[in-house]
């Protein structure tokens, strides 16, 4: 099916590494001076580029119902954008994070790499060698392929102890999440690295912990000036759902991104920062309601944290965007009259967490399933369950159902995402894009070469265009 | 559950009559200067105001693969909006018109009224009182609800004959459409009006057609400056799906949109237009995706002509967005690995149109469905349809299956909407709005008062944002 939408692709800005910046529509005059979008057109020092995986626009009319107001990004909207990767109408978290980090489309399960295999440099690396100091936060292992597209370069997303090792390598000074195992000498457990990777970071500069408190500690005392680095590692997989989180001694992923602010804003050339909310995605996948609305709260807290930080430094852009939708969530459903979703702030864990309450032939649903979700369950729902071959997704379905959203698929979608930025220049970022217009925007004001794309004549065309 | 989320109202800008303009977010500086986006500050002479009922942001990008490059209106992306009704998170066409076409929120199926019945003054009546011609245009009965919201003042939308009424009493200059029985004299149809609306009509100045050639014949002839005025019914209910128009005697929707063009821009004080794409709506309802394209790609064609027109022009703002989604189409689903919208190119009939040929103990569906769509039908999918209780839905199941597009609903949802704006001073437009908020900008570009605000000072405040 592919072939068939060449045009598409052409006209939506999909760029190999000959093609070059595809012009922005309707650009207004001027932007960027004289209020809160403006620098007075300085170059801009700082970027927070935040990623929450799966979130699109449904995910954020969904999202203003749970909240009750709108969200802290939602007058911030700039645009929207295509997603679609080199070899397939719905991208991957791969392909789409090396189109968001690199400018360039590439297949889908590929890292770093255009799809005839060239590495492609990215936003954070082209920051790092204007001096910025960096960092990645993910609330997945720090090796998913979100956070590796900006560091790493590998023909398989899975390749995992491959890109933890490249990120060792790398120039990149903050890595904040979760995998451990990813880093950790292989003892007797096939998913760990054959090399010790948390030794070869100490002695690449890097600070170990796995304590959030430490953390806590820890981003007062290394100096990035002083080539000093951090690794936080805090699960040996995934950190938890944000349902969950309680749980655990984990941080959130607001003081992971506060943390990772307080380290790298000491750099006097200033810094990269990209920040992802993993599990929106994963909650997408599973149609799970709750997962995903609490996951999108902790993102969003994220977001202020930046955000804040943006007000107060006056140079600092904070860019907001999904890499694609993923579920095909819908606000509304044939289930429900209306929206509900703010019934999901009463759910206390995921579907699958629920799930494992219940007893071996789920005499319990009901008593379960009330307690982690406050509803009443008509006989007719608890049956559902209990005789579904999935009781996670069953449950998941009654949740959502509740709720009045909608879902079609357990896998992405090729809906188009809105984009959100706050900070000098965000103007740049108005109208209709591609998701590779984005590193390329981001190389602009922070006045960077990102030198994956040759027809440099084309940009000054583009420059002409404003 | 709507009281839970007055919150959202407030902050979305829902306004009551007592309530002003909210303020837009992130505004760019100077808008309106040195390019298309600009006619050098002065009003604006023209609005063509194009609603593609049903139209969200998933209908977007499933047309661009559908089309197999991008719509014409994808380049103009302003910005998004919310659309929950003053009763209801989700709204229905009457009061989603009525917000767009005044500014304030009301309840469902109350069309120019406010939520305690107090007759709303529309942007295309602000328009008339300040000298402008005005048209209506709808591929629905012409009498439907968006239309209505312009013009008429009705507790219930279903009071189309009342509408009709309105309509020629009113000082609108151009209505094309359908729904001669709700203008015709009761004969021995219940459907009919007990007035001879058409006869009336005439007394008001109307010309009175219900012929494709003749509409392209008296759009040369009348003259709005001598107050000479058309009505232009093509069918006895609403016109035929573009799918099937081919089989009628109807104009397209880019005809009528034409029409009124050339009759309105006769206007030297100016004109409003506005254009429904009514039964992308419909196809929505129906899960029916072939009839949702096909109905999109004519919309785009009356697009089209406006936009031909504005650039001409150089006064002319046109503005195009849906009044709701419907159907929460998805852009994947979990039926298809990838999206096959193209697909859609082949379908012939709408489900419905389908479903009609198949005989009574549908023993043909295999030849009927591949016959309609190019499809090669599995055995399993010709029993599904073989056995479906509703043989239309089924057949337009199997198409979406098809083309990748998902449904999770036969109803409106509460995505927020896409909004595209082409023309001078379109970067007034730009961000995150409410529905409300369209009329309000629309009323600023061409300095026309909208007196459903009462609090005037509030506005000020506003300009002063800029």
């Amino acid at each position: 099916m592919f072939k068939k939408i060449s045009a598409i692709a052409l006209t939506t800005g999909l760029v190999l590494s000959t093609m070059s910046l595809p012009v922005m529509a309707d650009k207004p005059d001027n932007p960027g001076k004289g209020n809160e979008n403006s620098n007075g057109g300085k170059k801009v020092e700082n970027i927070i580029y935040m990623i929450p995986d799966g979130f699109s626009s449904t995910y954020a009319a969904n999202y203003r119902v749970y909240k009750g107001e709108n969200a802290i990004w939602d007058e911030h909207l700039k645009g929207m954008y295509t997603t679609l990767s080199a070899d397939a109408d719905i991208t991957d978290s791969a392909a789409a994070g090396t189109a968001m980090a690199t400018g360039v489309k590439t297949n889908n399960g590929v890292v770093g790499l255009d799809p005839e295999g060239n590495e492609l440099t990215s936003i954070l690396e082209a920051a790092e060698a204007d001096g910025k100091s960096s960092g990645l936060v993910a609330t997945s292992r720090i090796t998913h392929a979100t956070p590796a597209a900006f560091v790493a370069n590998v023909d398989s997303r899975n390749n995992e102890t491959e890109i933890a090792r490249q990120f060792i390598e790398s120039e990149v000074d903050v890595l904040l999440g979760g995998g451990q195992d990813m880093f950790k000498l292989e003892e007797d457990n096939g998913k760990q690295t054959d090399r010790d990777l948390i030794e070869e970071a100490d002695e690449e500069g890097f600070t170990y912990t796995e304590d959030r408190d430490e953390l806590l500690d820890l981003k007062e005392e290394i100096d990035v000036e002083d080539d000093e680095r951090l690794i936080g590692l805090f699960a040996e997989a995934a950190l938890a759902p944000e349902l969950h989180r309680g749980d655990t001694e984990e941080p959130s992923i607001a003081e992971m991104t506060e943390a990772s602010i307080d380290i790298l804003e000491e750099d006097k050339d200033g810094f990269f920062l990209m920040v992802e909310g993993s599990q929106i995605d994963w909650a997408g996948h599973a149609n799970d309601a709750a997962w995903a609305m609490s996951d999108v709260e902790a993102f969003e807290k994220a977001v202020e944290v930046a955000m804040e930080f943006a007000e107060k430094d006056g140079n600092t852009l904070v860019v907001v965007g999904g890499d694609h939708d993923t579920g095909g969530m819908t606000t509304g459903s044939g289930a429900s009259d209306g929206l509900n979703a703010d019934l999901l702030k009463e759910v206390t864990a995921t579907g699958e967490g629920i799930a494992a309450q219940l007893n071996e032939d789920r005499s319990n649903t009901k008593e379960v399933v009330e307690e982690n979700t406050k509803f009443t369950l008509t006989e007719e729902e608890v049956t559902a369950i209990q005789e579904a071959e999935d009781a996670a997704s069953a449950i998941n379905k009654l949740i959502s159902d509740r709720a009045g959203i909608g879902w079609t698929s357990t896998n992405h979608t090729g809906a188009d995402i809105p984009l959100y930025v706050y900070g000098p220049q965000s103007d740049k970022f108005i109208g209709f894009h591609d998701n590779t217009d984005l590193p390329k925007l981001l190389a602009e004001v922070i006045k960077v070469e990102l030198d994956n794309t040759v027809e440099e004549s084309d940009e000054s065309d583009e420059t002409e265009e404003e």
